[in-house]
């Protein structure tokens, strides 16, 4: 009768050893930060990118011609410009949506909900390859620091994976402290390399540089055509432009700066903009003056990432500034995958919220994070990592189509933003936004066209698969909201009402269960199913002891279902009187522990599904306790 | 209100397409066999074992020497006398146990019930084993007939697996008809070949047997002491015995003969132990006549049954008769499978009616079959066969410790049975059995020594894990019995009786909800978990115009749980008043659809999981319905 002490079971003990206690809704506060610690929060992902983009250039020139190597500077520089546009584009959506402008919502309010979808489903699919991305690079690091690791690529890459996703199920805090050290870490580690680089360059003798490649075989090769050059020129290009992902993030959450929220937002993202063109271009450099350059593909032993060739050069191979530039390196990838991890179930719960997918995708959990959202993402970037083994040359295709996507999406959005405003300069913003927007559409169709057959198909059809689940998702709640509107006459139920208690066998059990339906005080039929006719006597006899005079109903089932004689009685009973209610009383034995749990069936479960649309038959569960 | 007419859904509509409609229990029938039709349904295990046993002496001996090959035709005549004991102590089992005398039976009857079990248990692995050894030869039949199907030996054994399990689900009868056909052809075509076998090896010049044999480099191989020439005669023995497996398979099934059954079964054990000897010592006179002998090892590719050898000799390679034999050989091996899934799941049941395995395993299927059983059996045997890719020469050491163990706990049943009865000529029949007995027990000794570390060890840890769950389960269920004991004073429920709603959102679904528990007339509750605090308004507003002047409790939920605060509010309830009896009502909709039934959360599940053993608090759906 009393309640028992309440303590966790394996599961949840298991639970909460690993995730944790649950944290109070009171708790959810967000540290207001300044740009100093606000720039490694928002900037691992757009400053981690340097450490693939400038290899994803090289890798496709070096398809063509190795002297194609020297476009390589030049689709820098263009790449440079890119970022300053982009940037300066979004210090005026930084502005314009204090509150946080996100792609998503910047498109959804300006463009209409649907080019919003779209814009979702973009950054969506693009979180994922965030994480596939970021961590296949941070794997690349550690082995060319470790070249004996290679075999383990994929296992490596797949346990930072699950590594962030347990951090974020905890609830990490983006805590500006905790970033800082590997992001200045990196950027200065990266800046002292480059630095040693240029002087080596520029001071030291002029060499040639000797490549070692080996070639896919492209189909371009030998090829002098101009057009030929131009298209693989372009292909470089977007390749490169992976150099451009995250550098929305600060626009997303002006919220989590000090006042002025707006300025020091636009400050951060001024920062991380410049520190990105810097170091961007600085790689380009040293790298085609490195005396040496190797351009393996991923899946080659030899393969090292063109970051550590210049470490290794700079700094002097396997030294210690050397390690400490692949560790920095590392680390500031796997923040970009955090930051991924923050941002995807976010996203995914204001999706849900508007009804665009599963509504328990809005919940925050008990640490204060969604949890289904992180689940879903760590498995999906573990199955592409374990898919490509971990090949950084083959996700990368797969990258900056859904960022470009979002990015022309929200600067389309920006331009009708201020034509609506029409305040203050709104001409010169509108321009602006209009420049980057006109811009990133056609990065966008380069990168679609020239990475097309390499694995942008891939996205595309992922993109617009996301974009009918979202319109899916949406008509079925709308449809649901129909349904149960109350309109003009409530629901009314009948006012007759029989219960109808399962007897299988005759126990202490099944004795509450008579219990409590004698307590409803309503018509009770018992029934037994006859399963077993040689238990039926025994079964009467008790019956006729303990059934408190209510008479016992044996239902033959001559297929031995059952199941199927409980329906057929309710249906023979509703029948005859249609405007009744049945109340199913069905015992149900609780037992504790797993193996004696696999001993018992649940037969109200069995009852519910094989019910079907059978109206007014409710399912009632007594429940009685074995130890 | 009406009924829908109840069609199948897609999963019913799909089962019922593979396993058919069901079969009223008033069908079960079985015809009486004559010996001339039970011989074929009942020894198919048997005679199938000549396809191997031979092969499987013959693989044990040239490990040593090709000259140990010799001892072949001294070892066959052995196990041919052994077979003559073991057929005449199971004519006594078949007079004394006219209602079918299993080994599980007579030891149980006899030894008591712990006994009973350990045969139980070795019968049940030896069923598993049954499948896959039988199943693994007619693949080797097969490819000795078509060796490029060598590669897809282990798709072939599987697909034979699943041909047979579906046969057994649809519940084939054991029509003697049916099985007449092949057991008749097998039995035709052995005798054949063996007939020209014989002529041809003693009518032609006496030839020099020339032996192809691919060592696997076994240890004893040149070691000339006597202790090992015994040891791997003894080793070539137990593995011989394996043409013993199935000759109890008459004595289990008496009642299927015409009256006078015990007369009639005897006689058709009779018949099966003359013609298995026959053919098992014609097998290996031949065999060792052969002028070219191949013994690879199953893996490699040029592997070929002995009895294909032979019909290759007898028939000429690849003629129609050799073609035919082939067949007829894997056809029986199939017939052999499908005694085991006849047995097995019968077996099971018996075992469970008993309390010592899983109550649903004793009841019969809507074919009139076991269901569980049968997809039990046949995943076990597939992994196994998928485990030894098929591999005859891994699986057949698995293969016979559990036969001999239930032949000799049988046997021995058999003598404490005839001690007791004390009638008529019983020192007679204890002496016959008691022979059989030491001598299969010396059998089963030799075969667990010799075969113990090429996998007898594997069976005899599966022999006793499966004991010690028989028990585990057993005990379960006495504990359960003792718990729900109604005893002196049968369970009394509290009077005082509440009924809490709950009310998540207020809409149609909710209100059905809500006219139900005013139908209940209880004191009812309503209570709303304020998950979504901007919600709350609307839901307030609603409620107060169509909750019925029932007051709603908005829960609040620090943690954003949505069981928790129902669980504290229970706990409340009943703490001020502890003879509270508490019905949740939990309004749940089903929604038709496999895409729709995703977009919906089983709250009511997740509440009885979280209630725990919370007793008197009872959970009722009130089901509404989305389209």
């Amino acid at each position: 009768m009393a309640d028992r002490p309440r303590g966790l079971n394996l599961f949840q003990g298991l639970r909460r050893a690993l995730i944790g206690a649950p944290i109070a809704t009171s708790k959810a506060h967000q540290e207001r930060l300044s740009p100093f610690l606000g720039l490694p929060i928002f900037s691992s992902d757009a400053l981690s990118s340097v450490a693939y983009a400038t290899e994803a250039i090289l890798g496709i020139l070096v398809l063509y011609s190795v002297a194609a190597l020297s476009h390589q500077i030049w689709i820098s520089l263009a790449i440079c410009l890119l970022i300053v546009i982009v940037a300066i584009s979004y210090m005026q959506t930084i502005h314009a949506y204090p509150g946080g402008g996100g792609s998503y919502v910047v498109a959804s309010e300006n463009l209409g909900p649907r080019w919003g979808l779209l814009a979702g489903a973009a950054l969506l699919v693009d979180y994922v390859l965030t994480v596939s991305v970021s961590v296949a690079a941070g794997g690349a690091a550690i082995i060319s620091a470790f070249p004996s690791l290679h075999q383990h690529l994929v296992l490596l890459s797949i346990a930072f994976v699950a590594i962030v996703a347990w951090a974020n199920l905890r609830g990490v805090r983006e805590s500006g402290a905790l970033f800082a050290v590997p992001t200045y870490g990196f950027i200065l580690g990266m800046f002292a390399a480059l630095g040693v680089g240029l002087y080596k360059a520029f001071a030291g003798p002029a060499v040639v540089q000797q490549v070692f490649a080996v070639g896919e075989g492209g189909s371009l090769i030998g090829h002098e055509a101009s057009f030929a050059v131009l298209y693989i020129v372009l292909r470089a290009f977007a390749a490169g432009c992976t150099a451009l992902t995250g550098i929305e993030a600060v626009s997303n959450a002006v919220q989590a700066f000090r006042p002025p929220e707006a300025r020091n937002a636009s400050i951060t993202l001024r920062w991380m903009a410049a520190i990105l063109a810097v170091m961007f271009l600085g790689t380009g450099i040293v790298a085609s003056h490195l005396p040496v350059l190797t351009l393996h593909a991923s899946s080659n032993p030899e393969y090292r990432t063109v970051v550590s060739q210049i470490a290794s050069w700079s700094f002097g191979d396997r030294s210690v500034p050397f390690y400490y530039l692949q560790f920095a390196t590392a680390l500031i990838l796997i923040l970009a995958a955090n930051t991924a991890f923050a941002g995807f179930p976010r996203l995914a719960s204001l999706l849900a919220r508007d009804g665009y997918l599963p509504r328990p995708l809005a919940r925050l959990g008990d640490r204060l994070v969604f949890h289904n959202g992180i689940l879903f993402l760590a498995i999906a970037a573990g199955a592409i990592i374990w898919y490509f083994h971990g090949a950084l040359d083959q996700l990368l295709p797969l990258y900056a189509v859904g960022v470009f996507t979002a990015f022309s999406l929200s600067q389309a959005g920006m331009v009708v933003h201020w034509w609506r405003l029409k305040e203050g300069a709104w001409r010169r913003s509108a321009l602006i936004n209009g420049f980057g927007g006109v811009l990133t559409i056609i990065v966008t169709g380069i990168i679609l066209v020239t990475k097309f057959v390499e694995g942008a198909w891939i996205v595309s059809i992922l993109l617009v698969a996301q974009y009918a689940l979202f319109r899916a998702i949406r008509l079925r709640y709308a449809s649901i909201s129909r349904q149960l509107e109350i309109g003009e006459k409530p629901p009314t139920m009948p006012r007759e009402h029989v219960s109808l208690l399962l007897v299988p066998r005759v126990h202490r059990g099944i004795l509450a269960a008579l219990e409590y339906a004698r307590l409803l005080g309503l018509d009770c039929r018992a029934v037994h199913v006859a399963l077993n006719v040689k238990a039926l006597p025994t079964v009467m006899e008790l019956w006729d002891k303990y059934g408190e005079g209510i008479p016992l109903e044996v239902l033959a089932t001559p297929y031995r279902s059952l199941i199927q004689p409980v329906l057929d009685y309710i249906d023979r009973l509703v029948e005859e009187r249609p405007d009744l209610v049945v109340t199913v009383i069905v015992p149900e034995a609780i037992a504790s522990g797993f193996f004696h749990k696999l001993l018992q069936e649940n037969v109200a479960n069995q009852l519910k599904q094989a019910l079907g649309s059978r109206r007014n038959v409710v399912v009632t569960n007594v429940r009685y306790f074995l130890d």
